[in-house]
């Protein structure tokens, strides 16, 4: 079996796919057991410069080269929009093809229709890239929380509305002047109209909400408000009480019924959502069994959606290949990798020394470190107290090699002049 | 097809998953499409008192009753420890069972070969529940992170030290008073010694390194600190610098060099990481195409665990039905689930509220808050200044219907007191 891919649109995220599928296909293959390839692609227009270097014949302007063509087992719908995503989509499921798609507006308004249409044909439609970007979200509604009734999600699934808030909270701008700095790079799009009135949001939700809880919602039914009339002095306010202001896309389940709404919120400071920073994307889900779990990364952006598409495309070809044959997904062990040796690990360091209180300690310890190569981002020191406390000189390093910290450890504990060196402990970087 | 469960252990994992079974037992063979059962459990003692109350016949002291019992497809390991665990595993594999198991010690020290056995018996194992109890972890490795080049995990994946760190950190309370609160409260186990030095972690970064680095790491080998030597001086000297301190399992490659370690962290306090409070998990992935993605949520505890050995179950029932038919998974979508109108939902409110500088305002909107059955959580209220800024009253409600709050809002709009009533904004708590 060799596997091959047909990608509707070669814009940023179509290109973006394409670019990674091309330069991972070993990877790629080997995940799958097989080969696979990017056989035809969909663009508008032949001559038009490209984001990514593919060979002319690899493209066409008639669809009907990829949607008609028997060879083609996957097809990736990278247009967007409504139509006519959701008419070739339909097409290529009557031509036995599986879907691969990154559309929330397709799913969101068709999603539960087209995956009847695939069920009659025997494909697969997967849609993992259509909410959270490369955040593994989907898959888990489907698989892990599967056994979980799920009472709640509350969703930062919009970056450029939560970009947008982040720079009106922490820099004090209007919203006009956010939006015109989350457009400069490249946060919001010209017409930024579809995200910062919360129709993004809802169809994200909508998505959401079938997957937790069974229902099917129209996206224009579900009440939105959008975060154009926010001030300035609703931050200073929120703060004051406590409070950020997330846009959130928040389902409930009370019996049958399912509240449904995406708005500006007050949450508080201490909550994880209200660290949710610039174009961040986060969902809480509250399952019976599972509690309060949340998922938190890159909503947007080529990569992260690339990183989904091709998931999406290599469980498709692990589950044709399995009706073809038992075949139990192994561990893959690289027999090339190695444990790197702690002394060569680099790592910052937090030292505690406990001194004598007399001149020269200070000196004595900073030539300690200077010798073996190891320099000080900062320095705490603390006299000695009357009560019997020694002074004591805290330090934080820069990055260096464990050996050379170890190296420094053992000339401090063997000095006179320390009364005692606590075990130090590394410093992460965020 | 009929699918027969056998669980090995009835302690708090193996009661907990009992409980869940038998009560969602229809929506379990739902989500999979033909029936489940638990047919046996094999126990120490028949006549012990149980958290969960089984039919006795379905109790066994003999574990060759499920492991050599040809009607049982299968086998849910909840009995912990390396061994008879790892034996009993082997067993059933070759007797063409397959597995489900949170058991870190025996997957970290024999998961590689326990999933090249049963590649040869054609059978599937299962771990979900071995790292970060009910969060969505191995599944997301396995499918959705396929695609990725991982460059780095950083993990808070043990509940017992993080709540001891988090105790000592707010409360400034010594290890052993911190450690003897996180007993009483059962976030420590009486001899807490495999969590508080690091051995727990390791198991679980062991796991992690092998589906993100694809290396095979005794973790016996893996360097590990615990959290024992760290003093209530070691927290203030770290906040004076800006860090929590955490336990952290890092793994990081270097092309083909993989650093592993577990130790305690100095992170810098604005780092999500740093955020995890009290007995939670959160795991930090970096993936060369979805950047960093977190993953959060309670770690360890019966329900949890629970939710994690289910969809692993439901997972494999899955995928041998759809070795014997054609079966494209759909949405699954319950017409009885309808849309709460959104003059039914609750919610708190945040009102801000521009009025004429005059007496009685603020008994007039409290009033009109009180006619509406509207109660008042906080308020804030700034005087008009000579700049020409008019007086405003800001209001946090406690929750109340949607149509309470609009017809608030009406009357106070409706009011000559009130010059400007922006819309409202909603409070959601932690």
């Amino acid at each position: 079996m060799h596997f091959k891919v047909g990608l509707l649109g070669l814009g940023t995220v179509g290109a973006g796919l394409a670019e990674v599928f091309l330069r991972k296909n070993e990877t790629i293959a080997e995940q799958i057991g097989c080969p696979i390839s990017l056989a035809k692609v969909l663009v508008r227009d032949l001559d038009k410069p490209r984001l990514v270097d593919l060979p002319p014949s690899m493209l066409t302007t008639r669809p009907e080269d990829i949607l008609d063509d028997p060879d083609i087992h996957i097809v990736v719908e990278a247009l967007g929009g409504e139509e006519p995503a959701y008419t070739y989509i339909q097409r290529a499921i009557r031509n036995r093809k599986h879907i691969v798609t990154p559309n929330k507006e397709v799913i969101a308004k068709h999603g539960p229709d087209i995956l009847d249409l695939a069920r009659r044909y025997n494909g697969d439609v997967h849609y993992e890239a259509s909410v959270g970007g490369g955040i593994p979200l989907i898959a888990a509604f489907k698989q892990d929380l599967v056994a979980n009734d799920i009472r709640q999600i509350r969703a930062i699934i919009n970056g450029t509305t939560n970009y947008i808030l982040t720079r009106m909270d922490t820099a004090g701008l209007p919203f006009d002047a956010a939006l015109r700095e989350a457009q400069e790079l490249g946060y919001a799009e010209p017409d930024p109209r579809n995200d910062v009135d919360g129709t993004d949001a809802a169809y994200k939700l909508a998505i959401l909400a079938a997957l937790a809880f069974q229902i099917r919602a129209a996206p224009e039914d579900i009440y939105r408000e959008g975060i154009t009339e926010l001030t300035p002095a609703d931050f200073a306010y929120a703060r004051a009480m406590g409070y950020a202001i997330k846009l959130l896309a928040i389902g409930r389940r009370q019996g049958n019924a399912v509240e449904l709404r995406v708005h500006p919120t007050l949450v508080p400071r201490e909550a994880l959502l209200a660290r949710v920073e610039g174009a961040f994307n986060a969902v809480e889900v509250e399952g019976d069994l599972t509690g309060k779990v949340v998922f938190y990364g890159r909503g947007a952006g080529a990569r992260p959606t690339a990183s989904a598409l091709l998931a999406d495309i290599i469980d498709i070809a692990q589950d044709v290949l399995r009706r073809y044959a038992e075949h139990t997904p192994r561990l893959l062990i690289d027999p090339s990798r190695r444990r790197l040796a702690m002394a060569d690990v680099e790592s910052a360091y937090y030292l505690r020394l406990m001194a004598v209180d007399e001149p020269g300690v200070l000196a004595f310890v900073a030539q300690t470190l200077a010798d073996a190569e190891v320099s000080v981002a900062s320095i705490v020191q603390r006299i000695a107290t009357t009560d019997g406390r020694p002074a004591e000189i805290v330090i934080v390093t820069h990055p260096t090699r464990e050996s050379h910290a170890q190296r420094v450890i053992e000339r401090l504990r063997a000095s006179a002049k320390l009364l005692a060196v606590p075990r130090p402990m590394r410093v992460e970087a965020e």
